[in-house]
């Protein structure tokens, strides 16, 4: 399995294009730019999807479903939407085809053509906030805390799997309030939400912060975020949370009775993380030996493999297989006994490895002497022979035990790896030597943060929340400023 | 709530639509045909998923995503697919938009036209054995038990909600297998399951049956289906298995090693369910006092309302009530307590019964001192007052009852109209008397079947699995015919 496959420091782009394909996450497909997402990534992302959900409902809110279409028009009508999402997508301009006249194939029929072309949706809050004008009319209707999970299309020219996708999965919620506090408040819970998600599921600490009015989402007057970094010193935008304030209320007329009998503009917020998260999974934990998934998340978090060499000892280890599987599946532990009779013990240990399985259990005709088993972790591949007695105890201890230590580690590496400069020289050579989060000093201005885009590839990942102040100088301009930004090249 | 609100024998057609809209189930959007499915309506449909998933892993399946777009010239690859899918559904044949050059809005960019047209899915099979060909080499790599959860587009004339949109969510499953015989099984097999969680969990009765040759999904050798009947004597199809023989196999070039090391093509089937499943419910239960929902399925099944007169009796029933809900909860009862101030108890007895909550609390002053609550149930509308101690084994008991209460009445309705007609006659006048399921017999042409349809819009609904073996007369053509079969007009 490792044997074409590519380390870190070798290729990192490669080496990240390995682990997806070869661990069976996901492939490209015959479209340009869309993926197969195959049954043991997905199963990753219900996974993901499922404690969302349950962290969304937690929150107050319900999930719907809005139209894949949005007619093209909608977007017109937010002045800064329209230039961030109606460029490169999909549209939809006939509804029929017919047979070729020359007999060979399908072609589209002319006579179908739409009135007005439809756009596959890049993000839904037109589509959302048209339909919200029918359901708002007093505060007594409001707030409307609804969630969608969907696929979305953003014609993307340079793809890659997981990471930037022209088809995405995703989930968007889309709340409306009676007050900019209220609306405010929502924004920040849901970052909440997503950084809980990130440290605590997925195992990837995130620093919270604001946009920039620069990367700021269109038409958000303040855009949340969680930044991660990965393993190669590029930040990653793992979840945003927007407050729109009365935006979209306004392009769409969507106005509510207040307590106070007055007719006011709706507020709003809008959330989303996608499969996105999937690369981060990924370029966070994985090493050398391939993937390596947080217990929490593992479809499988232990694989059970039977060594033997005799027919009599194979039937031996894996009734003791069977019956260990039964003992974890009992106390809630996702299991599976790897029994195929077509590969060697060698071949499994590999491809469970590299699939990033937490816990491997290897199980021969010794260990059924003496009562023991052979516990390997996927996160520090030390091996380590247990009794058998207590085993569900001893694998659900550890099991949390991998899950905090590949936190740990990750935050290891962020501090490592995070700088606090002062001089543009400086916050160069950080970057050419090998990536990080840097904080450094800016002094507010979209054209500042252009000119260090340009010249040196580093945006402004986020404003962090509740800085500590501090005088100081724009590394770039040198003009003053009261405290530092975090400065990093991106996914 | 039900003032403005028709009756099944007033206009049936409007009773269905108005119980959709004024149950808060879906309604239409902005885009013509397309949905959108409201939180109350998704939260109905959320079950139907997680059950089926349930039932879709018990029986080895996982998921997997495929791409939204199929190249146009993949549906030509299987002849008979083309004529039944790649007609009347959305083509995307641009990736970019530009501002208007007139200033006013955004125009389709002329110079990004794809070089071949992506149609939005209308069904997977072309793009996923377009993939499996990656997948399978061997007979080790069979079989592949695949299912999806995905949004589908075709192009319908005539829409209504949940029954025929444009745009609709469903699960596609598409299973590779080395042989004949395991294709079929699997078909069989998934066949039962839709089966099982219509009659468990739908509450809806079901014929199963094959399709004839006419009604086949495009490509298929066999379509198994499950038939439905509606409350106005129309046939509802609540689910279709398709066994498609090596057709796919053939068409995307498809083959595996054998264990015998021959090269042969891969057997295939796929099955489906759609939010028509949405359609199906609401008809076959619903009043005219409106919604009925299975307790399996209802989001809510139990509602307390609280009725007081002081603020003193508010807050002392309001407490009761919390107490009860927690009680209720606590037993994996899905409650919920309306302790709105804006409405009156009975406007919230009428929404909640219009809503088909299954179960509504009443519980007032008096009720407290008595230890005492009223339940009211939805199927029957009838009440009861009942003492306050053993409360939730009470209402687990009779959630049960409603649930299978609900199946008697809808087999009990399409007993009294299923009927079996020798002449042609017979079979018209029970059609237009009121329809219902008819068993007649057929000559097995496709001739007779199209006449048949066309003179009285009755269509073969199915050929029963096992029919009893019955020498007759075609009631058409008078030629002769060994069993009958189902004819129906239908959704």
């Amino acid at each position: 399995m490792s044997k074409d496959f590519s380390t870190r420091e070798e290729n990192y782009s490669k080496w990240y294009n390995d682990i997806v394909l070869k661990a069976d996450l996901a492939e490209n497909s015959a479209v340009r730019g869309c993926m197969v997402i195959k049954p043991y990534g997905y199963s990753i992302w219900e996974k993901m999807q499922q404690q969302l959900d349950i962290m969304f409902k937690e929150t107050g809110h319900e999930n719907a479903y809005f139209p894949l279409f949005i007619p093209k028009s909608f977007f017109s009508k937010e002045a800064s939407h329209v230039e961030g999402f109606a460029k490169e997508c999909a549209v939809v301009t006939h509804y029929r085809l017919k047979n070729s006249p020359d007999g060979k194939g399908i072609i589209v029929d002319e006579d179908a053509k739409l009135e007005e072309e439809l756009i596959v949706r890049p993000t839904s809050e037109t589509i959302i906030w048209n339909t919200y004008k029918g359901w708002i009319q007093s505060y007594r209707d409001l707030p409307i805390l609804v969630n969608q999970w969907a696929n979305v299309v953003r014609w993307e020219m340079r793809t890659r799997l997981f990471l930037r996708t022209a088809e995405f999965l995703w989930q968007e919620g889309h709340t409306a309030h009676a007050t900019e506090q209220e609306a405010i408040n929502e924004t920040e819970k849901m970052l909440e939400v997503y950084a809980e998600f990130a440290e605590e599921w997925l195992a990837i600490p995130v620093i919270k912060g604001v946009k920039s009015p620069n990367e700021r989402f269109a038409g958000a007057l303040e855009t949340y975020c969680i930044e991660a970094l990965m393993q190669d010193g590029k930040a990653l935008q793992a979840g945003t949370s927007h407050f729109l304030g009365q935006n979209f209320a306004k392009a769409f007329d969507v106005k509510f009775l207040s307590k106070e009998n007055k007719l006011e503009y709706v507020w709003a917020t809008s959330w989303g993380v996608s499969t996105r998260l999937m690369g981060a999974l990924v370029m966070s934990h994985s090493d050398d030996k391939g993937l390596i998934i947080p217990p929490k998340l593992a479809p499988i978090q232990v694989v059970i493999v039977p060594i033997y060499k005799t027919d009599e000892e194979c039937e031996k280890v894996c009734a003791k297989g069977r019956e260990l599987k039964s003992i974890l599946s009992g106390s809630g532990i996702r299991v599976k006994l790897d029994d195929r009779t077509t590969h060697k013990p060698g071949y499994k240990f590999a491809d469970w490895e590299f699939k990033g399985v937490p816990i491997r259990i290897g199980l021969g005709p010794k260990d059924l002497a003496n009562q023991t088993l052979e516990l390997a972790r996927r996160d520090t591949l030390e091996k380590d022979i247990v009794p058998e007695s207590g085993i569900a105890e001893r694998i659900s201890a550890l099991l949390k035990e991998i899950q905090s230590n590949l936190f740990d580690k990750a935050l290891k590496f962020r501090e490592k790896n995070t700088f606090s400069v002062d001089t543009y020289e400086d916050f160069k050579r950080i970057l050419n030597e090998g990536g990080g989060f840097v904080y450094a000093h800016w002094d507010g201005t979209a054209e500042t943060e252009e000119r260090i885009k340009e010249e040196t590839k580093a945006t402004i990942r986020c404003i962090p929340l509740a800085p500590t102040l501090e005088e100081g100088k724009c590394i770039f301009s040198g003009k003053p400023s009261a405290h530092r930004v975090l400065f990093a090249r991106a996914y």
